[in-house]
């Protein structure tokens, strides 16, 4: 079981225009600093969280409780000039869990109502023992030579966000979700999704986009666990070890 | 004229790797807190700071010249475990510009050339005075009632993306580039873009996915001023003071 | 038994310098986000970290084992130009703890030994269930209007470093240790202090400056929640709720 | 002249406090982010900010104007929960200028006065071209030898705080400040103060304490060049190239 706790900025949309628009940088630093800190609060308790659209973010959580979320939303409030309401859900895939966990958010009010503030919803919580997060992490067949290098930037950040799109669509339909990591990268969190689906995915890019993606799988009781152990496969990947372009490796 | 100033961090692929994988919390918190800081970095000269794949961001840069992008370079190796690479051109249009842009830094060397380092190579400046940026802040209509408060938060977000692609895909024809800043918001220097240009693409987007799209486009010498006034020409449109889903506001 | 965590940062002298002096605000800079970080990281844990000299950093770490401490040496590693080693004592008193955990540090070799490096070295760990935190929130009486809104900003500072230097001085004495947490507040870790050692420092410093203290003092199994309660206590005090100048409160 | 702008944290004793006690690892790390962000703002501008006391700020701001001021004011109420009140004078010393800038804020209202927010009174600039900042950058001879490597943490921090207490004492007295800097290094705006005068205050604490203490003085237009010599005055003190405990280092 896999548990996804969804972050909301409460009221984020009319706050960034009242009394007047702000400056641009300004949110640009305040959606990015909110990101980083909640990276090391969730990191802290080895879960992770994905920017996903700096508003709405999106963690995987196993081994954290209540109390663990209460305190990371006082730091919140006490630190920013906005505040966070949370969702968290727990089911066999991860775009299941997500989906309680928006359910957890909207029961408690709409994005833009002004009364709705700090709520802190849990469905429920993935067993600290028999939890189990499955995390893939996918990147591009050697974008440096053939994209970084040659191409102009934003070029090659098109093809990376084309890419995006489509392993965000497709996953999506086996009941995962997939995230951009920064660079070529991006990450999905697998759980009950099988190999041969994840390879059909990627299967299904190559041949629309004519890009080779690769994929390693790390299996751990929580999310750094098993995100370190998917770096690990796809360096192996990358070195040749295997064949494959999908190799699962299983925290023990 | 636009000028863009396009920043890599130095072999960062193979730093992320060695001597082992590194943690990935810390590697996006470290993302984060380095476009975080550009931003401010940027932003306190009336620049800007568009994340765009983390290790390769795209700053539009009318007002600065080399000491203060030393400035920064020195700054970000004297805190940070990476450097940083930076390459200036200036163009009629953004994409023109980042793509001279790129060629700076790519005559500097590889992305993944441990050799290279801390290039900081300018083809041009805008003139201080006679600089102009124009900027795009785009949404997506009433996103609230349409997507966040009825669909899940990651159905939403594959909304969100596939317009982010879309609008990367048709602005980098016509002289432009877009980047994503979150929420349903999307950013667009079009200097020498026509607003027939920009509506028509707003409208082949409506075609495709039936999501309404709406544009305050600002004017100024600087990208700070030019955003601030894109906002406020997307707050009239949204106010309905006007019926078009475009709004130019110049400063003067 | 209270559990102190003295940080480190390796060779930072050098480094500081190395090839050339580098900026001072980068350094400042550097400085204040590794302790806010560091904040962050211990705080997740029910921890609180003073920043003491900035380049040696006390923290109380009860509650937090080998692996808590490790995940943060890796955390600042990955994203600082500069490594921290750490050493923990356990003790009766802080004054004790910090002294063993000195030792740690000083056992891994001296701290601009460049081959020393992320030494972390446990001598004991409080236990989680029995240990116990005392915490001391001490502040100026009314500095707002005897020092802050008459006198100029330098002026008042001078006298909150005098009163501070006096606090780390004779609080060391028996047993304890002071830090400035900002504004006209201190904070002590006052385990083994009993009610009247401590009001006889803030005696002794009535007594040499003419300057009222009063203490908030929260005892709690760990950092976090002793200091809420200290806080809450200093709050009191303020109310007029008592009309001894230390309050006692304690978690239970 | 130099040129000093006081900043200070509006409300912010009764805000820590409202409702309640807010969480200490929270206050410390806003405090410290705080310090870090506005040291970059300044830092960007050729300035530099001492934490002095967290909540009152002390930023040697030569070079900068009303809208410099302005802009880092806009970004503080935009990224934080709490906004700031600056005040900003320029004279012949910096203790007078500082002098100068406390009345500005105060003209204003109390610090704990809620209806007070986010004053920006400037009592005069310094000349842009005819301005010039002498910064001391002091530090303790040999102290990794002679306290940090054999003393414990703590008493090796009562040593540095106690020079420090002096150096804020005696420089006040000659027209200048002293800042804490972080390890055993502190830093003096001394704008019209004689070497005799410096070198008179070293040799007292000598005298008191048995600390030897050396001074690099850069001189320059603005406090970033003014600080970068003096860092070099002082590592060739250290590096023996002169005899004296005090080298000054001028920009030309």
């Amino acid at each position: 079981m896999i548990q996804i706790t969804l972050i909301q900025i409460d009221n984020y949309g009319p706050w960034t225009v009242t009394p007047g628009p702000r400056h641009e940088p300004d949110l640009q630093t305040l959606q990015s600093r909110l990101y980083g800190d909640l990276e090391r609060e969730f990191g802290a308790h080895g879960g992770i969280v994905f920017f996903n659209r700096f508003d709405n973010l999106i963690a995987i959580s196993n081994g954290m409780d209540y109390e663990d979320h209460l305190l990371i939303q006082d730091s919140i409030r006490n630190r920013y000039p906005i505040t966070i309401s949370m969702g968290i859900g727990t089911a066999k895939t991860a775009f299941e869990a997500q989906k309680i966990a928006t359910e957890m958010i909207q029961k408690g009010g709409g994005a833009q109502n002004a009364e709705r503030k700090e709520i802190l919803n849990i469905d429920s919580l993935a067993d600290k023992e028999d939890g189990e997060v499955r995390i893939a992490h996918i990147d591009i067949d050697d974008i440096t030579n053939t994209l970084t290098d040659i191409k102009t930037a934003f070029d090659t950040s098109i093809e990376v966000y084309k890419v995006l799109y489509m392993l965000m669509d497709e996953l999506s339909e086996v009941g995962s979700m997939c995230f951009f990591i920064g660079g070529d990268n991006y990450m999905a969190p697998v759980n009950n999704v099988s190999e041969e689906e994840l390879q059909k995915v990627l299967d299904n890019i190559y041949e629309k986009t004519g890009i080779h993606l690769k994929a390693g799988i790390g299996i751990g009781k929580k999310a750094l666990k098993a995100a370190d152990l998917a770096d690990i496969g796809l360096e192996e990947i990358r070195a040749k070890k295997t064949d494959s372009s999908i190799l699962v490796l299983k925290d023990n």
